[in-house]
């Protein structure tokens, strides 16, 4: 390993911003480093409890997500946030209410706030959040908190990979029936109405409960709760934090967070063993040959399924 | 080959139009057929021309693609259809208006229509649509129009991977400067403002003319059009098949016709290679070492890109 990196790593083990703000960049550029990089943090990793949160546009996932760093701040944790959402103020679509908010952690050493290409190089959203994830689990987070905007499905993937999901709505967008069009519904862990002081709350609230009640939530002994918010003034947050560690007690003691947790590395060997053999099709040893088959199946003297099941055994 | 699957191609080569959906479900379902159905059908594909159409939910996509049908049809053309937008009337989510209008078509057998599902078993949307586009090219159709929710990478990616890509915009919804964010400005090849009778429309091609000026479209030598169209009373639809027919010709003098083919058969052998190697490690030969590796993965004995890296030689 070069030795500048085997410099961030340290820095990073030491909690150093700059440190892991450089180590998450060589992710995102698919650097040759970030093998070595991750094999050295892998003994590390595996004690941050991982959040995600998710929502369609404008129902204050920034907003709720800074209300909870302030939350868990004020009981000592380090939290880490990675924003994988192009329209995130973190990404610089900020409001600004909304930035002012987000300035006050900024300078905080007990908080890393990253935003994620919502594109990476290597594997996509898919296998840099995780990456990114483990370097701020080694960098000693104690909570990481993953916002994801709720279209997409590398991003519901990944807020499934958390070992809690919350997904957020607001009254009056109907928005629990977007959320079941989107498939957002069946991976929450905890539903937040947020901006729950506006008209329509309660009816949000109960068409939730039922349709929870009616869903065939996958993780069994385990009923999603609604709680209620206006995080942007904090209302409700300390209830949705209680939910939170209701939550993680829940998964450890049912064993379903060791599930989660098996489940979120599988996805990531899967997505990572798929961008290596992508990237050998695209640029590496059988790019030549998958451009010779494309030409063959172009000129339909080839299929494509029989062009792929040659390639497969060469790459 | 079975022999009710090769009763299945006769039909289709036939162009009729039960066996081609049966075909086409065949593919969505993943069938074990699917590979020696393609290989059959290899020789005869590869003439059809393929439009996508795309653009925001709203903008009137399936009112221009049934107007496109009406004036392909008026001169003799076989018209298929290949619709992969959740939101889109073929798929059920129909106003009454748009439905009665795609009734006239569905009874004329120069006409198919098929809705597509917008994740397939195998490889996804990016290896079932070019598929069953193989089978309704095979099967005769002279044109096929690809109708996409402007959403999403891998639809963005069929859409790109047509011969002539539509970009559909409406005045008054601010269309230019989303689709700019949303990536679709650069694959348009002919841009349609559509509902041009409303408040808007001048200063909506004035804005994507602008775009268009400024931006850095990948295909050199061709300027993309815009085109005002009124698609529910078809003003503006002749204009708009014009335009088609001499981008048409463009890709046939210029060469860029050949390099999208090759292109559309390369981007589809690697994702069905790829979708090979995910099936072998979700449920085939790689599963149980995939299994293993997580397991070392999340107990932090071992990295997921070197168990990605051992993974790769192994399936």
């Amino acid at each position: 390993m070069a030795r500048d990196v085997a410099t961030l790593i340290a820095g990073a083990r030491d909690g150093r911003t700059r440190d892991i703000a450089r180590l998450i960049s060589l992710i995102e550029d698919g650097s040759a480093q970030v093998p070595a990089v991750m094999a050295d943090l892998a003994p590390d990793t595996g004690r941050a409890r991982v959040i995600g949160i998710t929502g369609s546009p404008g129902v204050g996932k920034s907003t709720t997500t800074a209300a909870l760093i302030s939350a868990l701040r004020e009981r000592g944790e380090r939290v880490g946030v990675l924003a994988v959402d192009p329209s995130s103020p973190f990404s610089g679509g900020a409001l600004l209410g909304d930035r002012i908010r987000m300035q006050a952690h900024a300078t905080d050493p007990g908080v890393f706030i990253r935003s994620m290409a919502s594109r990476g190089h290597l594997g996509g959203l898919s296998a840099t959040t995780p990456q990114a994830l483990r370097v701020l689990d080694a960098a000693g987070f104690d909570t990481v908190l993953i916002e994801t905007v709720g279209v997409g499905q590398s991003e519901v993937e990944v807020a499934a990979a958390a070992d809690t999901t919350l997904v957020l709505l607001a009254p009056g967008m109907g928005d629990a029936v977007q959320a079941a069009k989107a498939g957002i519904l069946e991976i929450g862990d905890v539903f937040v109405v947020n901006k729950a002081d506006r008209e329509g709350a309660d009816s949000a609230v109960r068409e939730l409960r039922n349709m929870i009640a009616l869903g065939d939530h996958p993780a069994r002994g385990w009923k999603p709760p609604v709680v209620r918010t206006v995080a942007s003034t904090a209302e409700g947050v300390g209830h949705l934090v209680t939910a939170i560690d209701e939550h993680g007690a829940w998964l450890r003691e049912s064993g379903e967070g060791h599930v989660r947790r098996l489940r979120r590395a599988r996805d990531e060997v899967e997505a990572l063993t798929l961008a290596i053999v992508r990237r050998r099709l695209e640029t590496g040893t059988s790019s030549s040959q998958l451009e010779a088959a494309a030409a063959e199946v172009a000129a339909g003297r080839l299929d494509a399924h029989t062009a792929a099941a040659r390639l497969v055994d060469g790459v």
